[in-house]
């Protein structure tokens, strides 16, 4: 089956696709497994429960350099960030570390109490955990959340004319870590409430792995194309200066970066004008493009309206150098 | 607050207890949080929902030289055994983990396989997960269970006058250890289907860290004491065997050893019989001692007839060398 030996000959986006396929669903009640935000699991006749994980390991998405407050948070706002964008609200947190025996203890309380925070903050329990030793930090967050029966978004849900709709500003994430800054993504709970609530969505997805990776998921899970408008991705000034200083397009960075985990969305035009009613001084929210036919694909109208294939280049954590 | 400055200096279970201390609960429906086996949370008027997670890291919990197969294997089981000692059916796994860029792929394939033979067998959907780069292979799994109602096990039922009983043979995990192999606990989810479906148990407890441990955790959660006959304690032949060539004592391997994770549990008098006509030809129950007041504390019986006070002294990995 693998002629290839090495997990960097395979890549990130292989090896999920292979978990995936050889994992078959046995109850009926998981109405989403792999492959999406969240596992979506029904849970009685009303509820549906959201399940989700993320994994932060020092030297990779850390250093002991960077605020442990700040990585703590971090780590449990990656979760949150999967929930919210299934449109669910999260409660139960099982918080896994892994420590150096000779770690200094304000490192290990400083992540605490930035998890705490957050949790506090969501009003999410902490309702277990694991503490074993490691040569280097690890945080493993699994996280439960739940939404109402019907309510959940999912990335397969664009409808050919919708519009491609995204919050806040893209490549911050990525402008955080060339300044060796820890980036505390945004939660737009309140506003996807409303929109929960109203029902005004079609699609949506967190943007973990960047906006080129993120509308192609979008777009192969709801087999349609999409067109995106260069000149409409939303960056701040901090991006521009941060690309100008290290000599990187700062729509490259914006399209590829990764770790914004502002939310992807599309929306019938019907529903457009209420969904800026509600973002409203409230919500950054900008319009980027809109869902084709799926034999028009996946493409980026650039600053000279030139039209090119956007290809998911987000970043390959087992590829990269 | 902290006049040590380390994590090594705080230990293992200082450290649980002050996550513990300063994770306050906010959902009433959390009716257990950190501190036994499994989270356990109010799903609806009839279900109870159990949540647990583990992480093992190499050159911490394996090598890889281990087999990886028996390595997913075994981070599949340590969570199920924390469901069964609940007394409840596991359900629905996500799975994160971390690879080496250079690691072979028949490793995290073969890791892959062993977890998902054991899902299989215990018909357990892999629902999600994460995938990082990091230096040291790394696996981290939440379980979520379910059990019905009223149902659930915990370590602080045991009563005055109830027998001490306990599954299989201890030291096992430490004699695998030992001899550089791999322990692949058992699950006695048969078994414990039955004490739940008779109401035959007052607490029960998986034993993760050791006897001496876990009996301690017993006594202080259910507010009474203890006593332990060391003769009594089931160990196997190859257990004596490995003590003997390691030049340890097999009552010490069997009693702070630790990995066993078999079932520790606590019945009235009343119901011992039962018990055993349940394990009867198909577990291995023991009968190790009794629960006694509290004031007279957890002691060991030992061979010579002596009396001794008995310490949790289960491996601590952040203090160990």
């Amino acid at each position: 089956m693998f002629i290839r030996k090495k997990l960097c000959d395979l890549g990130e986006f292989n090896l999920i696709n292979l978990i995936r396929k050889t994992t078959k669903l046995k109850d009926k009640r998981v109405l989403v497994g792999i492959g999406d935000d969240c596992a979506v699991i029904k849970e009685d006749a009303e509820k549906i429960l959201l399940a989700t994980t993320d994994m932060l390991v020092e030297g990779v998405h850390f250093t002991t350099n960077f605020s442990p407050y700040l990585i703590g948070k971090k780590s449990i706002i990656v979760n949150i960030s999967d929930i919210v964008a299934t449109g669910g609200f999260p409660k139960y947190a099982l918080v896994s570390v892994g420590f150096p025996k000779t770690v200094k203890l304000d490192f290990v309380t400083g992540i605490y109490r930035g998890i705490k925070d957050v949790c506090n903050e969501f009003n999410i329990d902490i309702v277990g955990g694991d503490t074993v030793y490691s040569e280097k930090t690890i945080i493993n967050i699994a996280l439960i959340g739940e939404i109402e029966k019907g309510r959940y978004l999912l990335r397969s849900g664009a409808k050919v004319g919708d519009y491609v709709l995204v919050t806040g500003f893209l490549g911050e994430g990525i402008s955080h870590l060339l300044d060796k800054k820890i980036y505390i993504p945004k939660i737009r709970l309140d506003f996807v409430k409303e929109l929960v609530r109203y029902n005004l969505v079609h699609s949506m997805i967190d943007i973990s792995d960047g906006l080129s990776s993120e509308i192609n998921h979008i777009a192969n899970e709801s087999n349609v194309g999409a067109e995106i408008f260069e000149k409409c991705i939303p960056i701040s000034n901090y991006t521009f200066r941060i690309a100008k200083t290290y000599k990187r397009n700062p729509y490259e960075l914006a399209l590829n970066g990764g770790e914004d985990y502002e939310l992807l969305f599309t929306v019938g035009p019907e529903k457009l004008f209420d969904i800026l009613r509600i973002a409203k001084n409230k919500t950054k929210v900008s319009i980027l493009g809109r869902i084709v036919l799926r034999k028009f694909k996946v493409t980026l109208i650039t600053g000279n309206y030139e039209r090119r294939m956007l290809y998911s280049e987000g970043y390959d954590q087992f590829k990269s150098k």
